[in-house]
């Protein structure tokens, strides 16, 4: 029942903008669900896209505009005039009307905004404006159907008809004293089904969720998520309630935070895909880079100080690798469950608890990966006991180290209010590397004496 | 606004438990929403927790039982008998009673399923057991407002309002005809705004989307954050309507998805949390790392391979790290790129052009990093000319190589049907140090013949 895009399917498009076949091209279009519009257009040229976007109706291309992907949007919007945003934005609602007004330049912006015909509409978007956009306030559209609490069920009927004509998805009905300050909800079931007879004061409930414009989207996310909420109420300062959120937008937010948390991790800094420019792709990979060359710099030095070794104990340069490779690997299994724990609040327990938990855990998996290590190197590699004996007691030592740097960086960097995330991948591996090799050639200069 | 739990809460709630004052615990817990209660539970001992559970009325415990954590539930539910749990799973949808009675070991379930009294509900939670737990029909409930076509609005209202008393919330009510074929849909504004001597089929929309019980649930997550819909209805092999699924159900499972995608990367194969057994972790890092020791043993070979090098150009084992850093960081962070682009279906162009574009991203990186590396080695190391380019230029080829790997090798996997996110972590890491390595020192012998 889905639609799929199909290569012919877009040439066919191609051919009509060419042709300019308007009333064939409203055809194939018309029926077609505002996501898959934008992607045919995202496989469109820019000129073509912005032909179909003209072309259609505002009320279909508003929500169009707000699937495509950012660069995309960006270009098509360059091509529209001001007033031609602006009836986009006429039709879009609050939230998105500002999320779009806010990725304009200034001088652009001014314009659109003076262009929206409905001032309330336009009230509304440069108050949302004013918001962090990762806060309660920057995530909140300002539709939403209230009634006062004063008012009768019946009265309530007919005035919520017809606000629910602005609102897309009616979730919840909030109910508000005469000064506007949030005091409880109603569900509409509850509103079908109370006598019509009844005040709302009767029959709202006055147990309510909600959020503070300046709570953090992430905080935001999770109340949502922990209690079930489709939607919840957003109130100021004065505690008036000022908006809501629904849980679409924060489905967005946590899928584009857990992308983001997972690019880090991967050492990329900046929120890239695939398809960005080279440029793009080269500012957030090449930090990472540097800074893992830097540590490499280190390493080489740290190789240097045991030089003397080269003459009598060659090998042991063989297994360096190996030795970065387990501290590395163990470091970002470590800071992964951690930084998880972190993530969903569920890390119990006092720090020493967890200390004490990661040393048996390493000493459980090195013990293992040791005696495989000294099985190798004795019958495998032919190395000599002494020489087996060494590498398998660094690598037990070289792995309890990388998990507790692993466990620990996320945990206090997370203490200091520093984001956790950045402690994953490049960091922990350069650092696991470095220390790694450092406490090998030391335990193998204490046994094998050089 | 937000409930904050207190280690004095805890020790108050524990107290309250050994003196058995039913009284107070009820009235400490009573007004606290489920979740809550649960993140309590989850900080009590087992047989604690065990006595909170059954004091409370199964009609809140029911859905604090769905907010514990698996392995806490599990304990939990051993510890209550047969009938209870059943009293338990009556209160639930049927798709979380299907969830907790798929947990049960096969004896028990039998009994907790003889146990139902609403027979209804006990075929419903069969019916919906028959489904893999990934699918549409793993993740549906049997709850959801429906309407015959042929009914007039008037006796729709009252029908509904019948029907609406089992559902938790009201997203669309689906129209189906007299064989149960899903038709369309209507939204309870419709219904409000309709005409009441009308008939549903003059006012329901026919164009829904849907999904089929087989429908794998990342599909069901794509189709429904890409047209961002709250509920979707669930159709059998025949097109008869048999369920629905609700957007909180997928922002959970979308949730799962990335961390289980995060710990792959992280080389943990099984989904395991912070605060689980030392046993459950090694069991999911264990053989991830045993990998990479095996990668190890095969550096080392490569390494010996080379190891006439040692006694003319020392200098070149220290670089070694170095190498094998940049090479599993450039890896990494190709792959997570091109992972998410697949996850997110947003891959684009030819396969040549996406060659194209690796190559010259790394040619451009590896420029930078080789300047960085040839001037340190010279200026800082005192390596000479031809060292210093001998290590500059291995970068490069070992870079481009990398994420040449980190490219293809989840573009292959995803060909093939199997799980690119196998691919990153560990995967990807050790076959770079390898190919690393031998590059770095071919390049080496081939300039500096030794």
């Amino acid at each position: 029942m889905q639609f799929q895009i199909s290569n012919d399917f877009i040439e066919k498009i191609e051919q009509l903008v060419e042709e300019k076949n308007n009333k064939q091209l409203l055809l194939q279009l018309e029926d077609l669900h505002h996501a898959d519009i934008a992607e045919i257009l995202d496989e469109l040229s820019l000129d073509d896209a912005t032909y179909v976007i003209k072309l259609l109706k505002t009320d279909k291309t508003a929500e169009v505009l707000l699937e495509l992907n950012d660069d995309d949007r960006e270009k098509v919007l360059n091509n529209l005039s001001a007033k031609e945003i602006a009836n986009e934005i006429e039709e879009m609602d609050t939230d998105d009307a500002a999320d779009i007004v806010a990725e304009l330049s200034p001088d652009v912006k001014a314009r659109v905004i003076k262009y929206i015909q409905d001032e309330e509409h336009a009230d509304n978007i440069v108050e949302l404006l004013r918001y962090d956009e990762d806060s309660a306030g920057g995530l909140m559209a300002k539709e939403l159907v209230k009634v006062n609490e004063n008012w009768s069920v019946t009265g309530c009927m007919s005035e919520m008809r017809e606000q629910a004509e602005n609102v897309t998805r009616v979730h919840s009905i909030y109910v508000v004293d005469n000064r506007n300050h949030l005091k409880g909800r109603l569900s509409l079931k509850d509103l079908l089904t109370a006598p019509s007879n009844a005040q709302i004061s009767d029959v709202y409930i006055k147990k309510v969720d909600y959020v503070n414009v300046n709570t953090p989207g992430e905080e935001v996310a999770r109340i949502m998520q922990k209690y079930d909420l489709e939607a919840i109420p957003v109130v100021n300062e004065m505690g008036k309630l000022v908006g809501r959120i629904t849980i679409d937008d924060i489905v967005d937010f946590i899928r584009e935070e857990a992308e983001r948390d997972y690019q880090m991790a991967a050492g990329i800094s900046e929120d890239v895909e695939a398809n960005d420019s080279l440029w793009q792709l080269t500012r957030a990979r090449l930090p990472w880079l540097i800074l893992a060359l830097l540590g490499g710099f280190v390493s080489v030095n740290v190789l240097e100080a045991f030089d003397e070794a080269i003459k009598t104990h060659a090998a042991l340069f063989f297994f360096v690798p190996l030795m970065a490779a387990m501290a590395g690997n163990v470091g970002v299994q470590s800071s992964a469950i951690v930084l998880q724990a972190l993530a969903n609040r569920s890390l119990r327990g006092s720090l020493l608890k967890r200390l004490l938990k990661e040393v048996s855990l390493s000493l459980l998996n090195g013990f293992v990966l040791a005696c495989l290590l000294i099985g190798g190197g004795m019958f495998l590699l032919d190395l000599g006991w002494g020489f087996s004996l060494t590498v398998g007691i660094s690598l037990i030592l070289v792995i309890i180290n990388a998990s507790l740097i692993g466990t620990f960086v996320p945990i206090i960097l997370d203490k200091q209010g520093i984001d956790p995330a950045m402690a994953t991948g490049p960091f922990i591996t350069t650092s696991n590397d470095i220390f790694g090799i450092l406490i090998y050639f030391s335990i193998a200069k204490l046994i094998l004496g050089f």
